[in-house]
């Protein structure tokens, strides 16, 4: 079946090699399913609407936690209350690691153990730096949220300074990364291809429905063609 | 913006209390975000396509790692090749963090800060232990692709005792598990509801579309309906 699996965690010395490149990041097996460009990676996160950020307690227990996230240029914004113990742990130099995946579809195949998933996935590993400073802050959640939502932040409030004061802002640079793609039809054993069980590829993709105003929202405001046609990928 | 991050890890002393309420999976803030009852927690496993599995290398290093599942009773399964590193390590007693989530919406309010998304998640804490008896590695490989695909199962070929050696299956116990939810509209401060900006939330979903079957299916093979009307939440 599919072998999201076989993408595995390493002990490898610390990696020599440039970004995205690195020796834990590498791919081990089914390395036709590794691609380590740059703009793989990049796509893969800004189509990704949230990533899935592990980090490890002082127990050597790891906690994986959804979280919305945004691309600028060569590093992962994140954010949440300056309060999170998450965000602390992480500002104070924890080791990350930021998984984006989207499923593009699921592979049926004639055999069982042959069926797996269409997918792109991207792994970061690294550890985040906080910014402090407020216009870095502030441009930061805007990358957040016009990430989610393109065209959204020149119609909303800004954030205050209070507001910033208590939000965490942490980035991730793009540099031990490495991204993994399935694609097409089922690859099945060449005997099996005489079984009569249909096989192929059932496509999935975010879908957006029409958006829901808020019932406390005044008369007479239209909603935003961003949100009446929101899409993934995002436009630019 | 979204508090996915407010979710922290903890540091607390092994847990005390039973199933689903242990001190390290407990919510430390938002607790109305938290939920606890295995119905929801199953509910949200059962919806979630995709799960992200996080584990820990020798040096504490995190690595997420996208994959599917399937709950049975109180135990979700994993499966992958027999080869990956990632499951003997796990097979081994290596802490691990299974982590569910689905978006349902995009929330957007009259202020940056307050932007946030309707999900539903579930975070599973402990220790996998390996499946190796053939018939319950089968019933557990059959559970996940019933749970990808309800009905698929009894179209194919079942695995070999070959390729079950080639397999390696886990189950983790929901045992430490939480689930923590967002849903409703935008919550603005009060000042600001007098702002000009939309509020309200895009629902998202996620979408199949029509199956593309296998450049080589053999004539005369209809597509099976659990393929062409395939949607999620899936069927009993």
């Amino acid at each position: 079946m599919t072998d999201f699996l076989d993408n595995p965690p390493a002990s490898l010395p610390p990696p020599a090699l440039p970004a995205a490149r690195s020796e834990r990041v590498r791919l081990r097996r089914k390395r036709d399913r590794g691609r380590y460009g740059r703009e793989t990676i990049d796509a893969i996160l800004d189509e990704a609407l949230v990533a899935h950020l592990g980090i490890v307690d002082e127990r050597g227990q790891p906690f994986v936690i959804p979280t919305l996230h945004a691309r600028h240029g060569d590093e992962v914004f994140l954010h949440g209350s300056a309060a999170s113990r998450t965000l602390r742990a992480l500002s104070a130099g924890a080791p990350a690691c930021l998984t984006a995946s989207l499923i593009d579809g699921l592979v049926l195949a004639r055999s069982a153990i042959h069926h797996s998933a269409n997918y792109r996935s991207v792994m970061l590993l690294g550890q985040a730096r906080e910014i402090d400073e407020p216009a870095a802050k502030r441009a930061a959640l805007r990358a957040i949220i016009e990430h989610v939502m393109p065209g959204r932040w020149e119609d909303v409030r800004p954030p205050t300074d209070q507001e910033l004061q208590a939000t965490a802002v942490l980035a991730l640079a793009i540099d031990e990364a490495s991204a993994k793609i399935r694609t097409g039809p089922p690859v099945d054993d060449e005997d099996d291809h005489a079984l009569r069980a249909w096989a192929g590829v059932v496509p999935l993709s975010l879908a957006a429905h029409a958006p829901q105003p808020d019932p406390q929202l005044s008369p007479g405001i239209p909603v935003p063609p961003y949100a009446s046609a929101y899409a993934r990928p995002a436009g630019p």
